[in-house]
């Protein structure tokens, strides 16, 4: 096989176990030539959404290679396991459940999508499809197989796609923009990452920010560093988004968000969501 | 050196501190052309029942290479460090301490077994054997070396074995099964693994259940998929193990148990142990 | 590219979120033949001071490679992005923030550095240096960039060093020497390193403890297997330095201490610091 591209895998499975070890296993049995990245292990246990938005921020920085992710709490049942293939810069494939799980990620590199429902293959449990199949399809299609003998063919508007997170716009009396995001991902450091392009701060210097039923005058900065330790701000961070942020402190903790939760925001902004 | 065979790793190192940086650091010195795999480093500290599991669960689904695995709380003292080789599917190699942690994951290889207790190189610290001897064996062994070049032969029924899980099985008065079987394995989901082969679960469609306290009547499905969220059921998980679960939920949450602890199953059972 | 070295990374990213992810994809894409060994990415969120001691632990056992590190709660602020060059056994190179996290790994491993202030390149987020700036720069230097092309030099002694960590001794009128060490490490283990040499101990068979306002006469041993499970204990640890042992248990917790915490040893040591 003169073909192996690298191989992105993205689970629930955490790292306690053995299955991100066992997918590890199959794939340097079936794919000895192709490197495996680990994108993340510690998507919450069934936790869909937070997975597709995992996966979007995070190919649109990676090469060519095959994604294969899986966070699958029907697994065996109804759902319908998919590959996924695109032209373009990046990942060029997709495996995992249709879901929800991968399309977001698909749409975040762009290109016209093509999709096959995986064939399945005898003699696997029917609880881990991670090993038994999709584990193996990556394998494949990143040793040369072509999408069209792994599957059949589905048309790729068919596929699951996930409600997008809140974000609304109300222009106030004073010209000023409030607009209500939710909270889409809570990083290790608390910084909380909103559903709003960092486009639409502008050049506002500083915002009102409701959330709860606290009230605060945030300022509008570029990087944590203008902020002093402990104070918190509002800035664009590096996928582009927008984040309430604490200065080497937790703005999760500060203010008690979840992801979910809806902030509100007031300032002179720009309408672009 | 034409041969480079994968190394597995498994230990109860934990990822925080440097302990498995520095074992990979080590085998990219040693065996620069070797790919190491991380089964696990998430055993808990000392835990070698669990991490002999772990080994016996995962091994099955590995293709030839060299197993290293450590933990090891008689680190320095009498327990024999040890190389065993076996022919067969699978990984030939298993390396660690005499301590049960390596034996059940041979065994479930199968093959013939020989054994060696390690030599000791000098200079090695006395408390991380993982570091010192264990990875330059690995290493050596994934690079060609011969077994017989790194140790003395040892008899491999004079390997020490752990003691086997708790099951039993009692014939009701009205025909039934009543099984009582010790808790291997609580996986990060909350599924709760039995000591009891899958095939004992037969063609029942219910079993009752007791745990604690408490009883239940659980339906017996093949998939989490069968099951209603949050509904207790018993399945035969992706080992061929009875596996007590809740649909999207934790089964050992709900029925508060722990590895170690036992739980009854009455039904239309199949007497295999 | 004939050149392909190792690359080390070492963050407090931690491993739930995409950022290690993000980096491995980034290094995969730039370096395609780079090993990348991740020596932890479980430093505490901004904890430079325990990612310079565990960088300084982790080094010494490696061979020649890129270390990229990243602890970084300056990012975007007026702290120098560097890259160190020395000779020698061991990494060659060291990169990332210079606020004291790399100097201390660069000195355990000798040789005079050479030292650069990176130049940034344009199109970077302005919080996420590590996979816009330290990364690209490792996989550069990992595939043979000349450490003059990547910045402006700089002189090593002008590089941030921290402070080192508390270490006094002082002599008692029975002629025994009290030492009162730093805490510096706790592993997962929960034993407890102090910023003590391991020479100190010379011969001296046992010490009194003076942690908190707890006194307790310890034995001085080799190994944790000389002490009786749960007895406390002190040794010299396999980095060489004096560590408080409970053997199959954790000092830590017995003795309510953190890394910062001061412990004082009583006894017949040498004054080696």
């Amino acid at each position: 096989m003169a073909e192996a591209r690298t191989i992105f895998l993205a689970t629930d499975y955490g790292l306690a176990d053995e299955f991100v070890g066992v997918l590890h296993g199959v794939l340097a049995r079936l794919a000895p030539a192709s490197r495996v990245v680990d994108l993340s292990h510690g998507i919450a246990p069934y936790d869909v959404a937070g997975g597709a938005a995992l996966l979007a921020r995070a190919v649109v920085h990676l090469g060519d290679g095959v994604v294969c992710a899986v966070v699958d709490p029907g697994v065996g049942g109804a759902r319908r396991p998919v590959a996924l293939e695109r032209d373009g810069e990046g990942p060029r494939h997709l495996v995992g459940p249709d879901n929800g799980l991968l399309l977001q990620a698909a749409q975040a590199l762009g290109g016209e999508l093509r999709a096959v429902e995986l064939h399945r293959t005898d003699g696997g449990a029917a609880t881990f499809d991670g090993r038994d199949l999709f584990a193996p399809v990556a394998a494949a299609l990143s040793t040369g197989a072509a999408l069209a003998d792994l599957g059949t063919p589905i048309a790729s508007d068919e596929l699951v796609e996930l409600p997008p997170p809140v974000v609304t716009f109300r222009e106030l009396d004073d010209g000023r923009l409030a607009v209500t995001a939710a909270v889409t991902w809570i990083d290790r450091y608390g910084n909380v990452q909103l559903a709003l392009h960092g486009e639409v701060l502008g050049t506002a210097g500083t915002a009102g920010l409701v959330v709860r039923d606290e009230d605060a005058l945030v300022r509008i900065v570029h990087t944590y560093d203008e902020l002093d330790p402990g104070t918190a701000g509002l800035l664009t961070d590096a996928n582009g988004a927008v984040a309430l942020v604490v200065a080497e402190g937790s703005a999760a903790r500060r203010f008690r968000v979840a992801v979910g939760d809806r902030v509100e925001l007031v300032g002179d902004f720009e309408a672009v969501s």
